[in-house]
């Protein structure tokens, strides 16, 4: 029987949810994969926390098991790129530094498959990775970068080869989900549910790429260029967080059967592409809106099988480093037959301003007679057809309504708010709030 | 680029749909698949239907479009059979019947790849027709015999090779789930709900096998295979069905938050296998609650990576019909190299009597004082704790009410039943009616 030897560069909560998978069912893994799968070795600053955490021998560890300081680290890197023995190196050291890019391509140019959990890498600098993978016939598998546990990057690679993805949407940050469920269910504002994700550990001490939307922003670029093989940058994608998500939105949201969910949208309309990650109203309706806490969901509409939706866990240990193995005994089994992702086309996106929802606009006005005349007046004139208009929370002289439209462009209510400001300049006091409606 | 060459017998509802996709969309199959997908010929007997139901042209049809004796069919899929320019053939015919068997088992070992939606066959009949494919070292799809178009075969054999399952449990039929909830949302009796089913076309003229579980638990028997490695014959599967569930069934349910459901359930406990078909009261706060109408739904609890679901379309032409080509794709792309089903070992299963849940027991007595104490007395003597008793349907000298246990097994509702019969004669006035509770 052949043999998958593998290497894993990072020991920290997938990295050794992975060393900690191999150990514990690797006869099955040997069967299932016909090759036997051996973790030779890793590379970890902490051999003896890691050794402890995930009950793994210390003779594991390059260094025999003694804290290693980073130079001794990157020579052990080093090693394994150069190494006769390994065939397979598992990168879980997270981030786009220059380092790990660089590394990832030395290991795909020493002609080593790789396979990583590493979204933000492969959104934004993917292009010569997936390069290298080809030019040198190496495979990469990155399941675990998008969503987690749940398998969707082969789902849509191997599952759906019959069939053409017409769009792909989902909660793909459990993070903000926790939050904005914490938010609904306790009635909390974003400040107090995010500093509880926080303690329970649901968040991280810096929660940005979280909370603003850039870690589902990685997932969905990577869906985009997996779904439609067309290669988009962070740059062309509108993306907005949940920070400025109220307990007042949330209750608006309620008004209309509905829940804010940070959603991942990309749908393709004759040829444009329409892509997105903002808050949602998710209607009741919506399976979507039933996913709650940390975890993750997508749904997938093709064109002949109609809309799938996969829900699991988005992160954690051995649910992420499931994902790992699973790439790794894709490759023992199908290695050279594989098709890497390919996403050269390069296509225009469509303008935010473009996107056609139903939207709801929340406005923050004096307290005056014919306001909510007036706002309304405006948004006709735009030929937006109103849906609903909410109950006025009239706080002293001021007051707060959201109104609900029927599909329209977000330039279409652009333009309406501009023509307010104009023709009432001081009728808003703040920025109306515009989210679109998912039903 | 090299050539796979498809014939497919029988051009009804799915394989119709398998000729629609392959040639709507042939330039990306055949990319997606680094060969030419070519559909060589249909055999089927009526082909100017299926050429205009399709969009297919008649010369692709056995016979040159005219309509075929059974005895021209048989002729031209025995030369299908013997050709050598077919390398994979579609079998869209269905049923288990010795003609469908012989036929599978011929082109298998005529050396040719077998794509098939026919679960009755593989879970009834299929150890010879995996052995066939083994033995010739061929391949054999059946992604579209679970679950339509759900992906649920190749997410188990393909994306959780790094994890173990430890159950399997889901909505399998679309039938039956769209009667209950026509029952449930309509508050409907089940022969009304199931006429308005056959009227809309949900249901088919004979409904037997929908409603009465063998459905389901065909696609059970094939997930447990596929999961657990564990052959099982539908002898062993206890099964029940939908027909006796009543308009008072669905409302017990909504007083305990619950909604019936036809439930697929396996689950591995110590070696055992717990296996089941049959209705039971879903709580709201369970995602299988939400899946109402025709669609399907799967849940799989893996041991590393927790809980996934999966929701889509259990049944249609194109839906269907895209599992089909999947597998041709996936089969194109990595042939040799993929495994068969193999699920040799045999397995005492646990009897339904072992099986532990909550469960709700629905009785009708008499309208007599004391009743339900006794009733109450006579569980809580078996060591049953009781969750809730539910509000008593008293009319006029009937009474019904029913119960809800903590986890027990079923034999001790038994023998709690067994003893209330003893001990009081006649105060039962039909059987109790037992349904698990999944949270």
């Amino acid at each position: 029987m052949d043999t998958l030897n593998i290497a894993i560069l990072g020991c920290g909560t997938v990295g050794g949810g992975v060393a900690q998978i191999i150990s514990e069912i690797n006869n099955d893994l040997t069967a299932r994969a016909n090759k036997k799968i051996v973790l030779k070795r890793i590379v970890e600053l902490d051999p003896q926390k890691a050794s402890d955490r995930f009950n793994l021998p210390l003779d594991l560890f390059c260094g025999s098991g003694k804290e290693l300081t980073n130079e001794e680290a990157n020579r052990f890197v080093q090693e394994i790129i150069t190494a006769e023995d390994i065939d397979l190196v598992v990168e879980t050291i997270g981030g786009k530094s220059d380092f790990v890019y660089n590394l990832c391509l030395d290991i795909l140019n020493s002609g080593k498959h790789l396979v990583t959990a590493n979204k933000a890498l492969l959104a934004e600098r993917g292009e010569k990775i997936f390069e290298a993978a080809e030019s040198k016939n190496v495979k990469i598998g990155f399941e675990a970068a998008v969503c987690g546990a749940i398998p969707i990057i082969k789902t849509i690679k191997e599952s759906f080869t019959g069939d053409k993805v017409l769009s792909v949407s989902g909660i793909m940050n459990g993070t903000s989900n926790y939050i904005l469920s914490q938010m609904q269910n306790e009635k909390l504002e974003f400040e107090t549910a995010l500093k509880m994700a926080q303690e329970s550990g649901y968040a991280e001490a810096d929660p940005s790429l979280d909370i603003n939307g850039g870690d589902a922003g990685h997932k969905l670029i990577l869906l985009i260029k997996l779904a439609f093989g067309i290669d988009i940058s962070k740059e062309d994608l509108s993306i907005n967080g949940i920070e400025n998500i109220t307990k007042e939105d949330i209750d608006f949201a309620s008004e209309i059967d509905a829940k804010i969910k940070l959603i991942c949208y990309a749908k393709k309309i004759n040829g444009d592409i329409y892509a997105t990650v903002r808050p949602m109203l998710v209607k009741n309706s919506n399976f979507l809106s039933e996913v709650s806490g940390a975890t993750n969901a997508v749904r997938i509409n093709n064109k002949y099988s109609g809309i799938h939706i996969l829900v699991g866990k988005g992160a954690g240990s051995t649910e992420t480093a499931m994902s790992i193995v699973s790439d790794i005994i894709f490759i023992a089994r199908y290695g050279d037959k594989i098709q890497n992702l390919s996403a050269k086309q390069q296509r225009k996106f469509a303008d935010a301003r473009e996107f056609v929802f139903p939207y709801l606009i929340t406005f923050h006005t004096g307290n005056i007679p014919g306001t909510t005349g007036f706002i309304a007046t405006a948004i006709g004139k735009q030929e937006i057809n109103i849906e609903t208009v909410s109950h006025n929370r009239h706080t002293g002289e001021k007051a707060m309504f959201s109104v609900a439209t029927m599909p329209c462009t977000l330039g279409q209510i652009e333009n309406a708010i501009e023509e307010i400001k104009k023709e009432k300049p001081g009728m808003l006091l703040s920025e109306p709030k515009i989210m679109p409606i998912l039903y």
